[in-house]
C-alpha cells in the first residue's frame, strides 16, 4: 500500500552565524528547522510511518497522549488516511496553535484533569482493550520515521556534526536521532547535548517529577517513556544533559528569532539555551566545532507566549505625519 | 553579495483526491501548500528578493503595510539581514499567529486606526521622504520572487495545470503566478480562478470597497495595488473571479483539513471555496481537469478562528474508565 504522507521532512538546515557569534563563538552553527513540517513540528516524521503501519494493519481509529504537537500531527495524518482520531491532552496546558491544529483536522480532542504522564498511561491501557491503535512514540514505527532527520543533517553537512543539541521531553527524539546517526554507518558519531526545562527535568534530577511545570509545554513531561534510551545515548555519545530555566529558554527563543529570522516555539529553543549555558560555564568549548541544533516546532505553535513578551504601544492615527513621528522616535 | 535567505520555497504540491471527490469530482486536484515557507506564508518567496535588493542598495531599515503575513515575513528577513523593520497593521484586524511572528522577529509593530489600504498609502509616502526601503508588493522584486511558485508547480506536474485557483487580496500573487507561467515559455497557460471574500471584493464588484470586512483577514483589502494586472490575468487566461462568503471560506478550510490533513488559514481556502462554487454553479466542469489550488498560509497563522468553530467538551477524569466511556459514546 502507498504510504500515508503529507510530504513531511526535507526541512531546511539553516546556517546561523549571527546566533553562533552570540552564544557559541567560533562554532559553525546550523539550525534544523523542524517547524516546517506539515503540522508544524518534527512529530510528522514519525506519524507518516505510524499511521501507514496502522492502516496496513487494518486500524480504523488511532489514539495518542500529547502535550500538543503529537496531537496535531496524529490528527493530520489520521485525516489524510480517513481514520478516526482521539487525542488526550492535559487540560489548560497545551499551546494554542497545537490545540487549533488538532481541532481543525477533525480529531476528538479530549482534555483530562491530569498530566501528560497520566494521559500516556490511559491511552496505553485503552489500546490494549479497545480496537484502536496507539501512535505515541512508544510505538517503534514513530522512531523509525523520526530518525530520518539525522540522515538529512548528515547529507546536508556532508558529514556528521561534532555536536547535536536538542530538547528532551519524552525522549523519543533523542533516541530516534541516535538510531539515525548509528545507521549512517560511518565511524563518526556526534556528541549529544540534551536540554530539559528546569521545572520538568527528571533525567537531570534522576527521578520522576510529580508535577512538572514549565512554559515550554512540549517538554513538560515528568516521567519520559524513553528515559533509559536517552541515558544510553548520553553515555554512548559522551554527551551531556542539563536543565535550563524558563527565562533561559525564552531568551534563546528571542535570540534565534531576532538574529536569524527563525521563529520556534519555546521548548524548541531549549537545546540552544543548553548550548549557551554549557559554553558560558566552560563545559563546552565551541571553537572550531560544527554544531547542529534541532528546532522541533514552529513559533506559531505558541503565539500566546510570544504576545505576552511584548509591551504593545497604542495605535497611531492613519496619517503619514503620525507615522513619521513614531519612526523618528525610535 | 549572497542572497538573504531562509530557504523559502520548494513547498510540497500535495495530491488531494478525497477533497477533489467532494468539491470537484473527476478532477486531479493538487494543493500548493505555501504555509510551509519559513514564516508560514507565500510572502517569503518575495521577501528574500526584496530584502536582498534592499541590502544591496545599502538600506538600513525597511517598512511595509500588512494584513499580517507580509509583516511576519518582512520582520523575519529583516532580522536575518540585520536590518531594522517597521510594519504597519490595521488595529485589531490581524490574526494572532501573524502578529506573534512579527513581534518575535523583533520588528516595530505599529497598529494604525485605519485599514490596510490606509497603511499602504502611509508607507508609500514615508518611503519617498525617509531613508527606509518599501517592501510591499508594489516593489517589483517581490513579484520576481513570488513567481517561482508557478515554476515549481510546472516542475512537479511535468506541465502546466488546466486551472490555477487562488485567493485575491492585494493581487500581487495572481500577478506573480502569471509572470511565472508566462516565463515557462511553453504554449500552454493555465486558466486562473481568483476568489475574493464577499465583504472585500473590489475586483468582483468593480469598485473599491471603503470598509472591507471578512474573517479572511489576509485578503481584507478594499483597493488592491495590483488591480489592473489582476484584470489582465483574468482576461488573458480566460479565467474568472468570484466572491465567496465567509461561510464558504470556513467550510472549504474545514474540508481540506479534515479530508486531506492540510491546515490552512481561512483566506487560503478562498481559492478552494471559489472552485467549489464554480463547480456547483456549473461554470466550471471539473471532469478530467488538472487543477492546482494555492494555499497561501498555514492554519496556525489564525488559531483563534479555528478555536471559535469548536464546541469544546469538559475535561474528563484521568482514569482509563472515564476515557473508555468517552470513546464509547462517540
Amino acid at each position: 500500500m502507498p504510504p500515508v504522507t503529507l510530504y513531511e521532512g526535507n526541512t531546511p538546515l539553516i546556517p546561523a552565524p549571527r546566533l553562533a557569534a552570540e552564544i557559541a563563538p567560533g562554532a559553525e552553527l546550523h539550525l534544523k528547522y523542524e517547524g516546517l513540517n506539515p503540522s508544524g513540528s518534527f512529530k510528522d516524521r514519525g506519524m507518516t510511518t505510524a499511521i501507514t503501519q496502522a492502516v496496513s494493519e487494518g486500524a480504523r481509529a488511532v489514539i495518542c497522549a500529547s502535550t500538543g504537537n503529537t496531537a496535531a500531527s496524529a490528527a493530520a495524518y489520521a485525516a489524510r488516511a480517513g481514520l478516526k482520531c482521539a487525542v488526550l491532552i492535559p487540560e489548560g496546558k497545551v499551546a494554542l496553535g497545537k490545540l487549533a491544529g488538532a481541532i481543525a483536522y477533525g480529531a476528538d480532542v479530549i482534555a483530562i484533569e491530569g498530566s501528560f504522564d497520566d494521559a500516556l498511561r490511559m491511552v496505553r491501557e485503552i489500546a490494549e482493550t479497545m480496537p484502536i491503535a496507539l501512535v505515541n512514540s512508544v510505538n517503534p514505527a514513530r522512531l523509525e520515521g523520526q530518525k530520518t532527520a539525522a540522515w538529512e543533517i548528515t547529507d546536508h553537512l556532508g558529514g556528521v556534526p561534532d555536536w547535536l543539541c536538542l530538547p528532551v521531553g519524552n525522549a523519543g527524539n533523542i533516541t530516534a536521532y541516535w538510531i539515525g546517526f548509528c545507521q549512517n554507518g560511518g565511524p563518526k558519531m556526534p556528541r549529544v547535548l540534551g536540554a530539559q526545562a528546569a521545572g520538568s527535568a527528571p533525567i537531570v534530577m534522576g527521578h520522576p517529577i510529580e508535577n512538572p511545570d514549565t512554559i515550554a509545554t512540549a517538554i513538560r513531561i515528568g516521567n519520559p517513556a524513553r528515559w533509559k534510551q536517552a541515558e544510553e545515548v548520553l553515555r554512548a555519545s559522551h554527551g551531556m544533559i542539563l536543565a535550563v530555566s524558563d527565562e533561559e529558554i525564552l531568551e534563546a527563543q528571542r535570540l534565534v528569532a531576532t538574529l536569524e529570522g527563525v521563529y520556534c516555539e519555546p521548548s524548541s529553543a531549549a537545546g540552544l539555551a543548553g548550548l549557551r549555558r554549557a559554553v558560558r560555564e566552560g563545559t563546552l568549548d565551541p571553537n572550531g566545532l560544527q554544531i547542529a541544533a534541532v528546532l522541533t516546532g514552529h513559533g506559531m505553535k505558541d503565539p500566546d507566549t510570544t504576545i505576552r513578551w511584548h509591551r504593545s504601544e497604542p495605535p497611531i492615527a492613519s496619517t503619514t505625519d503620525a507615522l513619521r513621528q513614531r519612526l523618528e522616535r525610535k
